[in-house]
């Protein structure tokens, strides 16, 4: 069984766990939940729901990855190559100016798995399910597996 | 089929590898296992048991996410927002001060999966299926699913 | 149902996604593919097949986990306690130095698992499958596992 997720993303962290929690609770059975990013800039990670613990994963990628601009205040990033768009072929006309949101999708996945028992998620007590938006504001479509023992 | 693995973590890796292997074998069938944390700070790796190795990423993540004490060596982490537990809600009276813990997890998994052949772990020469704990000391439990192919 | 997929890695990133595309074509089902590696220093990631972005990760990843050379240009890693062999126990008489490749691996997966409708795989425009080869070139094996739903 599957469902696709649609989302607005608005910050970092967006919390899934509600809606996947109700798919897997209709479904009933046990096995396996796999929730997937078909983007290259939107992870999925779990952590805890705490916006302290979200800061610091901000300012920890910021520091790992920044994001430069230029003098005039513009975004453009002189650091990634990704971002030399004239040197690349078959660029499409909206294209971002994002290698550091690409370099920063290092430290998440493009996809979670997470245990199920009659119905209900062995998420523990802290974790949460999230899409993780590495670029600003865009739509994302999460595409969620349900798999049987 | 599952099983809950509980184990007393009290170093960085510790090996489930045998444990795994015997309930594969137990099971006797082609498919996946995935191995799942359901805790913030205890994660899951596979990588090679050699304890030059383990020092090497003990030290890489020193260096990436170091863990602050106040000048009288209390433990009194300074650096992480998600430490400022007069700023949260609903915190623990046990609450840890582990907000460098939390951003060493984005170097590791909640789950990995691993193939099996006729109830064999198609692992690799190298690789050993370990729990990751950031935190001291801890019980943990963690979810082992076998999935058929 | 299960897949070898042999390769030589001449490069950072080899692109699998022809094959494994073709493989779950032939299948036909609906479900997962798992795509995982046996090996402790050849990875699974998803991301653009674009060489500046390729380049921009090469380039982070020597900053990270810098390999060290000593000044007669040797390949001879002195940063690493990994690397110190004399010290360890059953090394294999052909043994790499490449405690930095191993901690590069803790920016990638041993697997990564894609959705699949009706044998085709649900991967996003700009996601492709590729094996990370943090080593100079070798011989890898990957394992590719299709699940049913």
């Amino acid at each position: 069984m599957r469902k696709q997720i649609t989302l607005k993303t608005d910050k970092l962290f967006t919390d899934l766990t509600d809606e996947i929690v109700s798919f897997a609770s209709e479904w009933g059975h046990s096995g396996l939940v796999n929730i997937f990013s078909p983007h290259t800039t939107c992870a999925v990670w779990l952590t805890e729901d705490e916006v302290l613990h979200h800061a610091d994963i901000r300012f920890f990628l910021d520091s790992m990855a920044p994001q430069f601009k230029d003098p005039e205040g513009n975004q453009k990033n002189i650091k990634y190559l990704h971002d030399l768009i004239s040197l690349r072929n078959d660029v499409p006309a909206d294209e971002r100016i994002n290698g550091h949101s690409h370099i920063r999708y290092l430290f998440f996945n493009s996809s979670e798995t997470i245990p199920i028992e009659n119905g209900k998620l062995i998420l523990g007590e802290w974790k949460r399910i999230f899409a993780v938006e590495l670029d600003p504001v865009r739509e994302r479509k999460l595409v969620c597996s349900l798999i049987k023992e």
